[in-house]
Parts: structure tokens; C-alpha cells; sequence
């Protein structure tokens, strides 16, 4: 076992480790001594528990642990199924010296975080993210919630964690859309606030899809940094942490448009950074480098050909008018990012006739 | 109207101001002034929306005006009923400057403010509490939430209101024994932290049952100021916040051996505070001043004839090893409350016998 990255998200007393490590969960690592009440409720779902439930429980021993075992994917993201893991506190008489610990992808971390930010008003969470997109994006920035029928992830808390562990073996698991879907999100980390780290990017993204554990460790570690820094200054989404959307609006719309599950959030959110860098005024050049390095990476670089009307409309606009009516998160250059209401309804325009079948 | 007196809760950037006076309701303040968004969520109940929603929503005039009106009873003090005030602000597609805003007792308050803090992962929420008891006890604090079936406020968040607006108007409708309920509250600050004010309510008792505005207005004021004296100390309740529940171990298990709702909260409070004041081993003379005082606002004194054995069980303790097992609060002397496990054996022996049939 190798330690090879630890990071501090500064949140003032709510300051909390994020530690990267190749086989963290095969023994090595002490989690228990982080678990004040000795006592932890390990929340996974039908997929992920077979694969990694007794490895955690063994990294856990000297604690009572207790688990309850969700079903997988974004259809269970709600109350009902927040509330089985509730149930499964209260049923376990769970103190509020409690740990919940979340071993799965963002939807499990969702679920069990808003249950630990419940239950007793609030207990200890640990997130322990096994795909690369919530590895990158979910765990850190203490969002938790639950879908509702009318819009995802309308019902939740902020809820920092108490810790956050990485272990990269998980992802030899990950089916390989999915890890390209999470490269997507550490592609966007580059794109709106480190050239550098995009530069580099360039550099290892075939072996970052050949799945190199040290360059995998690497550009999480630099993602979850990114990340880390844009909400220490914006730890309610203020302002400044919208620039985590870039792609964003976009690529709603087209999930929207298609139907969720169709594409991969990441999917779409990579073909939605690549209209955005077009609707920025990017020179080409820019906006090839982008839409390479996506594609290298195995994703979608155009939106499909759901109709631009469509999308336009799953954006909440009205074509007749274009101008001023949303806000974008827009590149003023590679690694750069901002937030404006003011882009060219033309260019826009057009973008959107690329949807068109 | 008459505004008799406005607080301020301390917590630093969530402080809120508590606005006390008789006939706010009578279209006299103007709180939309405080609503950022122009639009509320009044949740109510089937008791009190008929006798007061219309005249708030008068308040409210020049902004969007929504309401909700739940079930009657701590029955209702649900996740399901909860769920019922998402459903309608996500029906009315309010957005995150929207606030809810509580009308009625303090279930009302808890559901209305676990939803406020969960919507959108927390938006605005205000507080209008109607009964004596939620006006100086739940209105200060921020604690939200609902009951699980295993137990009373298992789920919920810290969610501190924008403000609280107390109409002493709305205590004329309440019936007696819940305006007494409601005076045990306020009693018990007085024994736990202000002699003074002690003092005052043995010189006022008679005329605060009979519902005097000035003087009502005057000890809730008191009350929410000694609450928030003690709530700004110690916000998430690590410590000095437990000396708010002096008289609550002995009537959460009156409460539980009798089933919920033969006494209320406030009755049970009255006899447990007595028999904590003995336990302390408080002079007989200062035991009487209690049990007079409370005597004379119509609460009982003694706990009921349930058995002492019952009474033991529910507070989960063994016969056997009765010492050092629990943490009460106990007096010092009238005005001053200390939490402590070193208590003596025999005199709480002594205690439950008296509630022998």
C-alpha cells in the first residue's frame, strides 16, 4: 500500500483530508482511527458491495460495523430510499457518535450524505468514491441530496465530509465509458482554471485511458485540488463555483432532451464544453485542442441530433429571444473561465442548428 | 399595533431578529419587506390556517402568496408530511430565493423548517409561532425536523429562521391548558438561569394566565432572550445548551409510559421539573416556590400514578445500578443549572416511588 497523495479541503473547522492511494482499501490504511464513535453504517448499493463491502469492513475492524445495501443507479436517487438508510440507523439504535460511510459512485454519496446530514440533524460522513466522476467531482464540495420527480437533486443539505478516501484500484472495476465519462470532468478542471494541468493533460490522456494507476492518482489529485480551491471561496454557490458548470447548461439540456441515462452525464456535459468553447469565441485552434483531447479520451465532442429547437427549448429559451436571457459559463481562453450573460445570440444560434438531424 | 419588543438572536452571519407585539397580524408590520424573493410558502395547519392565514397573507400583499395547509397533530410530525410541503414548492416551481414561512405551533414550525432547510438544499425561513410554547421555546434554536417511527425528532437539520415574528394576538385562541403548557417553558428558564425572572413570574403568575398582552409579551421577550443567551453559546448543543432540558428526562418518560398526548409536553415538563428540583436536593423552600409557581399556572406537580418501576424502564435505568447512569440537569439553587451524573441513588428511588399507584 502506497500513500501517494493527501489533500486538505480548507473549510475553516470543517476542514477535512481527501487521501489517494493505490490499494487503500486492501489493509493498509487505518480508517477506523477516524471514526470517533466506533460504530459505522456503511451505505453501498447491488453493484459496488460484492465487489469492495468486505475489503472496507476489514479496514474497519474495532469498529461495529453495520451496512445497508441500495439499489444501484439514478432512478433510487430519493427520499424513499434516503429513508432506508434512516431506517437502517435507527434499526442499528445508531448514536450521534455514529459514522455513515458512502462506498460507491456519486449517487450513493448523495443518498447516504443527506442521510448523515439528517439523522440526529446531523452526523459524521466519510466518502469513500469508486468511480472516477465522483472521485473528481462529487466528493469534494459537501452537496448531498435526492432527486425529485419535477428535477434532480431538488432536496438536500450541505454536508461536508469528515474524510474522503481514494483508492484507485476501484477503478479497474469502472466499465470504461464511465471512466471516460469521469476524464470529462477532470478535462473541464483544466479548461477553466489550469492550462497547465490541461498542457498535461494533453500529454497522458492515452495512458490516463489505459487506466495508469499513478497518472490516474495524479490527475485526481490535481482535479480534486481545483476543485477544492474554486468552493473554499464559495462554499454555498455564491458565485464563483459556477464556473464548475462550464458545459453545463448544455449538457442538461441534452440529457433533458434525450431522456436521462441515455448518455452518460459526462458525455453530455463534454459535448456541452464544446459548444461553450465555441459560444466563448475561442480561436479554433483552442477549441480544437479541446474537442481532441475529449475525443482521445473517448467521448463525444457534438451534441446528437436531437433537434437545435429542442434544446433550445430544454434551456428555457424562447428562439425569438436568444440574447441576455441565460447565464453561460464561457472561456475567455483556455484555463480561464467566467460567468456571463452577455454572448452572441447569433453564434449561439448556429450552434444549436448543429443539433439538427 | 404596537410593536412591544424586538431581539436579536447572535449568530454571527445567521443572526435574526425576533419581533414581539400584540396585533402584528393585523396587517400593522410589513414582512415582505423581509421575503428576498417575493415569494412565500405559508404552511400551515387545518387548526389555525382557518383563524389566521388570511390576515398574514394580508401582510404578505405585493408578494407571490402560496400556502400549504398539513394535518393537525405531532401524529403528522412525519418524513411523508414533510414531503407534502416539497411537493407544493416544487409545484409552485419556487426558486432558491424563496421563503417558507411557519404559521401555527411548533410542529408546524419543524416540518415547515426541515423542508426550507432541505429545498434546494436550504432557502429562506421565518417563523410565526401561534402557541405560547413554540413562541418561546421552538422559535429560538433552529432545530428542525420530524419523528421517526422510533423515536421523536430523529430527522432533521439545524436551520436557523430569517426571523420570528410572535403576535401575542394569536394566544386569545389557545386553549387554556396549552397556554399553561406553554408557561412550564418559561418557568423553567427562570429555575434554570434567571432568579430574577423567577421572582417576576411569582409576582405576575395569575395575570399571565389570564392572558395580560403586556405582561404575556414581557415573558416571552425574557424567554427568548435567556434561550438565545444560552442557544448562542453552544449552537449545535455540545454542551451547555443540555440545561435546557431541566425537567426533561423525568418528562420524556412520564411522556412515553403514558403514550404520547395524554399529557402534554408542557404538563409532563412541570411534574419532571419538580422532581429534578428534588433531586438536586434543593431547600424544601425553594422546591415549594417551584411547585407553587406551577401549581398556580394549572400544571400538575406530581408525576402520575404509573409506577415507579415503569418510570425507571422508560428512562433507561436498571433498578439494580441506578447510580452515576444518567446525566440530569440539576439546580444549584433557583436561576442557576448544572448538568451532572453524580446524583443521589436513594433520593431518585425515593422520587419514583412517589409515582407508585
Amino acid at each position: 500500500m502506497n500513500i501517494r497523495h493527501t489533500l486538505s479541503v480548507a473549510l475553516g473547522a470543517r476542514s477535512y483530508p481527501i487521501v489517494i492511494g493505490d490499494g487503500l482499501l486492501d489493509g493498509g490504511y487505518d480508517l477506523v482511527q477516524h471514526i470517533r464513535g466506533r460504530h459505522c453504517m456503511i451505505v453501498s448499493n447491488e453493484t459496488v458491495a460484492p465487489l469492495y463491502l468486505d475489503a472496507l469492513a476489514a479496514c474497519l475492524s474495532g469498529a461495529r460495523v453495520e451496512s445497508v445495501v441500495l439499489p444501484d443507479g439514478e432512478a433510487h436517487k430519493t427520499l424513499e430510499t434516503m429513508s432506508r438508510v434512516l431506517d437502517a440507523l435507527v434499526a442499528a439504535r445508531a448514536a450521534r457518535d455514529v459514522a455513515v460511510v458512502a462506498l460507491g459512485g456519486g449517487v450513493v454519496g448523495d443518498i447516504a450524505g443527506f442521510a448523515a446530514a439528517s439523522y440526529m440533524r446531523g452526523v459524521d460522513f466519510f466518502q469513500i468514491p469508486t468511480t472516477l466522476l465522483a472521485q473528481v467531482d462529487s466528493s469534494v464540495g459537501g452537496k448531498t441530496g435526492v432527486n425529485h420527480p419535477a428535477g434532480k437533486n431538488l432536496i438536500g443539505a450541505f454536508h461536508q465530509p469528515r474524510g474522503v478516501l481514494i483508492d484507485t484500484q476501484t477503478l479497474t472495476s469502472l466499465p470504461q465509458r464511465e471512466l471516460a465519462a469521469g476524464l470529462a470532468e477532470v478535462i473541464k478542471y483544466g479548461a477553466i482554471v489550469d492550462a497547465g494541468f490541461f498542457a498535461w493533460l494533453e500529454t497522458h490522456i492515452d495512458d490516463l485511458v489505459g487506466r495508469d494507476p499513478d497518472l490516474l492518482a495524479q490527475a485526481i489529485a490535481r482535479s480534486c485540488e481545483l476543485k477544492a480551491e474554486v468552493v473554499s471561496e464559495d462554499e454555498r454557490e455564491a458565485g464563483r463555483r459556477a464556473i464548475l458548470n462550464f458545459g453545463h447548461t448544455f449538457g442538461h439540456a441534452i440529457e433533458r432532451c434525450q431522456g436521462y441515462g441515455e448518455w452518460l452525464h459526462g458525455e453530455a456535459v463534454a459535448a456541452g464544453m464544446v459548444m461553450a468553447a465555441r459560444l466563448s469565441g475561442l480561436p479554433e485552434a483552442d477549441v480544437d485542442r479541446l474537442s481532441d483531447l475529449l475525443r482521445r479520451a473517448g467521448l463525444p465532442v457534438t451534441p446528437p441530433a436531437i433537434g437545435g429547437d429542442r434544446l433550445l427549448d430544454a434551456m428555457g429559451l424562447d428562439k425569438k429571444v436568444l440574447k441576455n436571457r441565460l447565464r453561460f459559463v464561457l472561456l475567455e481562453q483556455l484555463g480561464r473561465a467566467f460567468v456571463s450573460s452577455d454572448y452572441d445570440a447569433d453564434r449561439l444560434e448556429r450552434l444549436l442548428a448543429a443539433a439538427d438531424a
